[in-house]
């Protein structure tokens, strides 16, 4: 499917997130990564926009597949069950395509760099704005789906954390079941488990 | 208290929040916007880091306030009563101290300017930061600290925006109550109203 060498992406990749973690992203030139990874800044350029881009690679596609999961989910399924059911494995195979490893790590540049946490806010606020208008569709009045799609994100993005901190044991689907059991705990009892 | 002649700080922002409507957050200069206070960019350095802090201002005591707050709150309030009961009237008090009219035009300008939104959203993060170590210090274990502190955060932004969308009325004591309800409802039921 592509006219690349296979592989080349993955090189830039590791190579960008290598040189990120040893020296910091601001420190780091597109040269840098080529030399390491062995290619040159034309070939880095096909593939990404700048630097910064490599970390967030792919995930311009997530709100539309969001959309499209959710327009193919039986109507029936109310939000929460819709997160747990129609989102959570979903989202469980786009992490599973990545190390742990590799996951680590970019957290750990991302969270070293204010300028990429703000673009990883930005990233999870065009999620929920995807989010927000498959409810819609699916027939929830403005506040419902306004907070449906923050919870799931919310959901989400603590499920993601919760399975990082503790190095992938127990699986992210695990995860998302905790988290969503004890989302559920708070606001129904309002009280501390 | 001051040693600044009384308004001084809010001709500033009035005057920045109406040029950058005008004209744009970019193309607004600080020389601009001290011309149309009528006072010099000595003054304006004297009040604000930059023309962007003009919105943002005095909103960096907040998590200091959110922590102190919840410090005081009798020990018995689980996280959901504590939102409603603790949280929610301070937000009433500080919103209520800015005219509707400046904060429609403050959160046009802001959703104008990716830059801004961005700071926008780091602000929140910094507040849901304030909150997790707040209920951890309550005693919740950190998954339920988190999500908790992500609750409020989401109840609080989405009543706002509730808020501002229908112009004020009714109030923000409303749109919070509302609010809560509707994440209270989706999450039991799961399913859509």
């Amino acid at each position: 499917m592509s006219r690349w060498q296979p592989g080349t992406r993955e090189r830039l990749e590791q190579a960008a997130l290598e040189l990120f973690a040893e020296q910091g992203f601001t420190e780091t030139t597109v040269p840098q990564i080529t030399a390491r990874a062995g290619l040159t800044t034309r070939t880095f350029f096909r593939h990404f926009a700048d630097k910064r881009e490599v970390l967030f690679s792919g995930e311009e596609s997530v709100p539309g597949q969001v959309a499209r999961l959710m327009a193919a989910a039986p109507p029936s399924l109310g939000p929460m069950d819709l997160i747990a059911e129609g989102l959570a494995p979903a989202l469980v195979e786009l992490f599973e395509g990545r190390s742990l490893d590799y996951l680590l790590r970019r957290r750990a540049v991302i969270d070293a760099e204010p300028a990429l946490h703000e673009r990883e806010l930005r990233k999870w606020a065009l999620m929920s704005e995807a989010l927000e208008q498959g409810f819609r569709d699916r027939g929830a009045d403005q506040l419902t789906a306004r907070l449906a799609a923050e919870l799931a994100v919310t959901a989400i993005r603590t499920a993601v954390t919760r399975w990082l901190d503790r190095d992938g044991e127990p699986g992210l689907p695990e995860a998302i079941e905790e988290t969503l059991a004890a989302m559920k705990r708070l606001t129904v009892t309002g009280s501390l488990p």
